[in-house]
């Protein structure tokens, strides 16, 4: 079943402890659609200005990608700028240039309204808003956000909460929303606010599950390879939700499961800049991995 | 099986943002003892001054925990002043009055020489060696260490580490010990030194173990009530040691089980001050820990 996502399509300019890369291919869509295309058909909606090179948009349709929702605007193309120290968890941004981003307003192709997965990833909660206007039934909805958007835009992002079924954050974000050091505290406070599932990302250390009931605690995997953490997250969010549209089924133990495919995806992410091993991975390498973290977790 | 412990015994005057305590019982020793005592009987082998409470040896005597190996020496205990912010994983010491700890050189009574399962708590790598030259022959060493020793008496511990079975350190300590970032690279590193196993404590991220050939993850309790983490690694060492000297099985299958123990006992370990928790915890307390580890892993 084939998933909708609508984000952020860039150019980004990266510099980790592990080299330095420039105009590389970037933007929450672009890492989540080269991630979930492993599981799922996927269709972008999206912008980008008219300096942007027309190859990056032949290499990701040769997936399992459908473009049409990708505005090309004149103008430039949403430009990231940021840097990384040695404790990769953290993204210090340098400069945004918003650029043909601006003014997105997301208008979803006809044949996308029915959609039944949709990843908004992070964005202005206001667009995220306008996009679930867009959309008749969907079965799930999973959302992103950041801390920019809880400082600036709570009240917008509060009621995205509220449409939202499972909702992914940084650990550091869902401190920030809740203004709590404990995470399982977070977590409470934030399933009380709309999402029926939390999940809490934390970089090197894995990621967290909650729902009213349960929790579940994915591993890290440990890697021989990071590079660039740039877009873990939205590879983890296509991984997921990826899987979920592959199997259909929201089962909490399958909802688990799915948590450990983002986990793989976000960890072949890490290993080069942008999306590069993204789109150089096989398939035969996400079961291999998978399998592996069934073996680093069993006791 | 019984365990023989040397390490530190004293009084702790301990800050976190939950509260305040003066004075109250600690050191590596006392959470060790009292964790694994759940498990295995427990020798201790330490120094106390002759102002120490007599009430403390009084109760630790009646759990699984023989005291003959405590000296009780003209002066006054050892005292460690420290606290925490919200983030508890690192802590800051304000004061160390080493006291009677000072001079202290272990001698193990004659019927602790046989001991099968040994722990060297952190403490100067040269008494670490003290010890294992008064051992006979031993099934299993675990030692641990600080970034103080690593920074102030690396020989020595290098000297250790190749005695050592299994090393327990902190994350932060692998790295400075290994000059990396990786934890896998650090491992790996470790691993070379002399250690058979490396597990590396990450706080509330919970803990790796790598082997020559094979590594697991396992995963942090999300906690509920955390109030005071001083003790936590010894809680972990405790549980760890205790359920492989109880099993007197040492199979990779069955350390990452002791792993899990110590997590168990670690987490129990945090949610009061000083050793408050694992005096008053029940053996079925113990078990129903373990087993929601097991159910927030599977997937």
């Amino acid at each position: 079943m084939s998933i909708l996502v609508v984000g952020s399509i860039g150019l980004d300019n990266i510099e980790t402890p592990f080299g330095k890369v420039e105009n590389i291919l970037g933007g929450s869509a672009i890492h989540f659609s080269y991630s979930a295309s492993f599981f799922s058909p996927v269709k972008v909606v999206g912008v980008v200005g008219n300096d942007f090179p027309k190859k990056h948009l032949e290499e990701l349709g040769k997936k399992n990608v459908d473009l049409k929702g990708i505005e090309i605007k004149k103008g430039k193309t949403f430009q990231w700028t940021g840097s990384y120290d040695y404790d990769l968890n953290q993204a210090h941004t340098l400069d945004t240039q918003l650029n043909v981003f601006e003014d997105f307003n997301p208008k979803l192709p006809s044949e996308y309204r029915n959609s039944n997965f949709i990843f908004l990833a992070n964005m202005d909660p206001e667009l995220q808003l306008k996009v679930l206007e867009q959309v008749e039934s969907p079965n799930l909805v999973v959302g992103d956000t950041m801390n920019f958007w809880i400082e600036n835009k709570k009240d917008a992002l509060l009621k995205t909460l509220k449409k939202v079924d499972i909702i992914l954050m940084n650990d550091s974000e869902a401190r920030e929303l809740c203004k709590t050091y404990s995470l399982l505290e977070a977590a409470q406070s934030i399933l009380k606010l709309g999402p029926s599932t939390v999940i809490i990302k934390k970089g090197e250390h894995g990621a967290l599950m909650f729902t009213d009931s349960t929790h579940f605690a994915a591993p890290a995997y440990p890697l021989e390879e990071v590079n660039d953490p740039t877009g873990a997250g939205d590879s983890f969010a296509g991984g997921f939700l990826g899987y979920l549209a592959q199997t259909k089924d929201l089962s909490e133990i399958n909802i688990r499961k799915a948590v450990v495919f983002g986990s793989v995806m976000a960890s072949y992410n890490v290993e080069n800049f942008g999306p590069r091993r993204l789109q150089n991975l096989a398939l035969s390498e996400v079961d291999k991995r998978y399998k592996e973290f069934v073996g680093i977790t069993r006791f």
